[in-house]
């Protein structure tokens, strides 16, 4: 049987550009690298952020801004990391924009930062559409998700500098085509770096440490 | 070390219950049942539905209405089965709403269907927010995003009527509480109903079927 397709309307997303702009400016101007991480919910996220700082944190002076609907699980579980961390809660939106980083960066304090990192809401959508600010766009997909994800959700994979591909310790159960999501990634985005890891076990996080310091030490020089 | 919570901007949904109570007037005089399926990207929607359908499909006239940001790999899946089914485009969209919703019954046809699924975007933060005038809420948590989900996307467990825990046969490598989970989702909304079960395996879906056929002869008597 065939099917049809019906276009139903777009939302134009409110236009942020010159608060992100503003955003950028100004960290740039304290050598400080923000890095906007995305993902969707259950990805690995904080898990992720937790091993990433770990491997960091002697060498660089960290903060993280926590965004979520609702809650503070993953803030407690950054604070025991000893780096500095706000809880930025989003009131029921599905994102971040450059307004509310703005403001959080404010509350947090940022001056004395070589990098901050944003956790953004889980969500694949919306967080791709709203420019914060940040220096560094990162991703995370998970193998459970499958290798389909870019082609369902191209903006995120169009906009990411970088893409990390969570959750390899998993994929003995999951028909996940390593290849094959990479390929649909730089048919989007051909710029974007991929880099294969498990937060869980840490394998595969070297390389990505490796090609985030690259980024810091140029933000910081 | 200690964090803070601040508190940012509320971005207010559009209002769209009138459009939602027509939506399901409409439907309730044709005696059909709109079942709107919510879930992050790569919890499963399409091959619950697949299945789903596969055991409903002799019994019942079926529609089926696949909501994408982009793409139409879902609907080609669906149609296979020999279903009607619609591919809706949201163009950028991170939800559907009751006026895309009444669209593609429109463009669909759904006069002569018993029983009408809309796979919504993978999303579980927007698609809460928006009444689509379904009968049937039914969302899908699956086992690698983690047993904590109902504490960082709240909406999405209290509107909910139905949870399905999918990926039920991953259970051995991930850590998840089911009693956790249905705790969590039963401390925002007592009346959800849970059901855990394998998308991929089958495990479980007798219980599902039984409780949505029973949503099914409601619905249509």
């Amino acid at each position: 049987m065939d099917y049809k397709i019906a276009e139903t309307k777009v939302r134009i997303t409110a236009d942020n550009d010159l608060a992100a702009e503003q955003v950028r400016k100004q960290l740039a101007s304290r050598h400080t690298l923000l890095v906007n991480l995305m993902a969707s919910p259950g990805a690995g996220k904080t898990t992720t952020l937790l091993r990433t700082i770990t491997a960091l944190k002697d060498t660089y002076r960290i903060g993280v801004m926590e965004a979520d609907v609702d809650s503070d699980v993953d803030a407690k579980a950054i604070s025991e990391l000893g780096v500095r961390v706000i809880q930025l809660h989003t009131g029921g939106s599905c994102h971040m924009d450059a307004d509310m980083t703005m403001r959080g960066l404010e509350e947090m304090g940022y001056e004395d930062l070589d990098l901050i990192f944003l956790e953004n809401v889980g969500n694949l959508v919306c967080p791709a559409e709203f420019d914060v600010g940040a220096g560094l766009k990162v991703m995370i997909l998970s193998v459970p998700e499958g290798d389909d994800k870019p082609l369902k959700y191209p903006l995120m994979f169009t906009v990411s500098d970088i893409m990390l591909i969570n959750k390899i310790d998993t994929v003995s159960i999951f028909d996940f085509d390593f290849d094959a999501a990479e390929e649909r990634a730089k048919a989007l985005n051909p710029k974007i770096e991929v880099f294969p890891l498990s937060s869980k076990t840490g394998e595969g996080f070297d390389a990505w440490i490796e090609a985030l310091k690259k980024r810091i030490e140029e933000a910081i020089a």
